[in-house]
């Protein structure tokens, strides 16, 4: 199968006018799929794919059963509360599904008058979580974010010599992902100060995001039965943008030695529109291992995936307070970073992470880890970005800030460009921090 | 609610014979919960309550409507295939149930003619997973553990500052957790040698167990809203014997700085009976904490779980090779220990994890993390036994062990004796290890 196919045509154009716009971040060569229902109605969730400023409501297209074979097998699935189903049914459905939908939706499309019943504004829509996350695990693919943080936490061995070998991952937390716009309090938990005998239990005062890519699993593999690299792309669904939010102050006293836990374990923010790794195939580029570090391992290399491993992701961090919320300042944009800059691909992480038998399942979300690029300006915590709280940024609207204050929104934004390729868009995954709960 | 009640009393009988016996795993002051069906008919699951020899079948039992007011709502939730729902009600309905089924089961019972055809023979019977374990969490709550395996991890600096101080945690897999007798192949996964300056991928040769409890979480909580360590027990639904099946050369490559990832989740096997806390309120005792350690801080601190916060349950590791099985020698048992020699209680895991906002949710699954006791026979880890394989142990068929080899099973076991009370049982969690896949 060839990456770059019809639905990436750049000439193709929409009857939903609002696709068309340069720079949108859905136009027709995007198609992302979503749960989705009007908002303040109770209405059961469904599937959606984004067009323009509507989304299709599968439920309603399936029900005008427009499409045959896989395609409509796919649209079955994806009539659904939540996408699992989808996922689990892989690649050939998930491409007829997106050609039939391209088609539906081109200019002249004979289709147009059974699909356009089935639009709804997205400006009436609210989101549930695209799946029923069985399992989330989170990467830790960036090689500048280890580096970054690991300094921070351990001055004197910055980079821990596994780092280069193994795509290092641990379990999160499930039951506390939500999709965007999350609102949730900020943690109380134990913290230590350095120069005191004992902790106390205290609101965070070093409350961070952390951005990255969530990656949705597709078909699973049965337990004992690892996924080899070169077929772990087709157990990946697609991306969504996730802000792992982290308290640094309980997760400095936590963290030994079993890993982060109640640090991270209260809230964690997807994006709604799960981005299909086939709209991603322009963005494509090769998978940049520089010649200080050993090559994979065989069971993590793929001859092909040196060629176009990674993915060519535009990320970018707004800020915003409540003062600038009031003065009408928009989330300011604080640092901008790119997925190529990873050092573990996802095709990786889906082989390491099977690699001793573990089972994964459609639905289950792996993150990618904060995504910092080689710059100091791509770093993608605000403990990388104010140097461990000693360097504040400075807003619009005057005000310092070195980690989130109670009332603070944070905006993650992605997507991508490239040269013959009509620019996709990842929408954008919003969360706003509200005091810690009164407690004991 | 005084903590012993009518259904604890060691004069009860049962009309089901073989649960009057004495030093039997399940007489009627037990009463514990499992997912069932028939074995080899590919009947639905659903739930049934452990009585001597048999099973009652709360489907069936459902169907005959035997019970009114909180126990009949208990009986429908039980009657479905996991027991989600019914760990959701929480205590009241619980307790209504358990006195029902206990008052149905006794000898002269109106309700024998009701119950005796729901019964099914619990030799017949499989087990499913109790729940759909949303999240499993896996704490660390042996202090006797903690140094063991810290000594061997790191000799310098074995129990780390944080431990007397935070009930140490971690997410772990829960695709992975399989009900006994649960079959798994060894897992492969780097691995890599002192004198090596490279690591290799290969099958684990240091494949061990940790001899656990597992907690099922009942009632939930919100997002943001703490449990309170004083209502914390009222968030447990019971406990299963559990084997964290740990791959100590993998563990010890791959664990800095996020934790354990690809050791332990490759398999993890609880036994199929959950045993009420109800059940377990006979064997209650003191909770231990030495003056050499802080007192907990006040969110963990309850003055009644001083005097009966932990649980006296005996536990027990039982070793067999093929070479046994086939010369006809039963398991072996290799280590005993007890769960009342925990540093970190039930409630004070629950309140815990929670106090950070985290939403636990009813099937949740949180592991005591290895119950190792004071004594070096107590060590509930092979690492600890044969301290970190450099001391085999020598089974009765002459064959030495350090870690487990193909074809080993492993049966662990629990129950609990006080003066005054009837003996009640775990039942047993057995797994057994293939060997591992051919690959690359």
């Amino acid at each position: 199968m060839s990456l770059i196919n019809e639905t990436h045509d750049p000439a193709l154009r929409s009857w939903v006018a609002s696709a068309n716009q340069p720079g949108h971040d859905f136009p027709i060569q995007n198609l992302p799929f979503a749960s989705v229902r009007r908002r303040g109605t109770g209405e059961p969730f469904r599937g959606g794919v984004a067009i323009g400023d509507a989304i299709v409501d599968l439920a309603a297209l399936h029900r005008a059963h427009p499409f045959d074979g896989l395609a409509a097998e796919a649209l079955a699935a994806g009539a659904e509360p939540q996408l699992n189903a989808l996922m689990g049914l892989g690649p050939a459905h998930w491409s007829a599904l997106r050609l039939a939908l391209s088609r539906a939706l081109r200019e002249g499309s004979a289709l147009c008058a059974v699909v356009e019943p089935c639009l709804m504004p997205r400006a009436e829509a609210e989101y549930g979580l695209p799946a029923r996350i069985g399992d989330y695990t989170d990467f830790y693919s960036s090689i500048h974010h280890a580096t970054n943080i690991g300094r921070l936490f351990r001055p004197d061995n910055p980079l821990l010599p596994n780092y280069t070998w193994v795509p290092i991952g641990y379990h999160g937390r499930s039951s506390s992902i939500g999709v965007s716009p999350q609102v949730f309090r900020r943690p109380r938990g134990q913290i230590k100060a350095p120069d005191t005998a004992a902790p106390v239990l205290a609101p965070s005062r070093r409350l961070d995001i952390e951005l990255e890519l969530g990656v949705f699993v597709g078909p699973g593999n049965a337990l004992g039965e690892p996924i080899p690299v070169a077929e772990a792309e087709a157990h990946v669904f697609g991306i969504v943008l996730l802000n792992d939010w982290s308290a640094r102050d309980i997760q400095a006293w936590e963290y030994q030695p079993l890993g982060p836990f109640l640090a991270k374990n209260f809230a964690t923010t997807i994006s709604p529109w799960v981005v299909t790794l086939e709209a991603l195939a322009p963005f494509r580029v090769p998978f940049e291992r520089s010649a200080d570090h050993p090559p994979p391992l065989p069971y993590l290399d793929d001859p092909r995936l040196r060629e176009q491993g990674a993915v060519d992701i535009q990320l970018d961090i707004a800020w915003q307070t409540v003062r600038m919320a009031e003065q009408g300042l928009p989330p300011h944009p604080v640092a901008q970073t790119n997925y190529r800059h990873a050092y573990w691909t996802l095709a990786q992480m889906v082989a390491h992470h099977t690699v001793n038998g573990c089972n994964l399942q459609p639905g289950d979300l792996l993150g990618t880890g904060t995504l910092s690029g080689p710059r100091s300006d791509q770093a993608a915590a605000f403990i990388e970005l104010t140097q461990g709280g000693k360097q504040p940024l400075t807003l619009p609207s005057g005000e310092a800030r070195t980690f989130l204050e109670d009332g603070d929104t944070v905006v993650l934004r992605g997507w991508c460009e490239a040269p013959g390729a009509v620019r996709i868009g990842f929408g954008e995954c919003r969360g706003t921090v509200l005091p810690a709960p009164s407690g004991q």
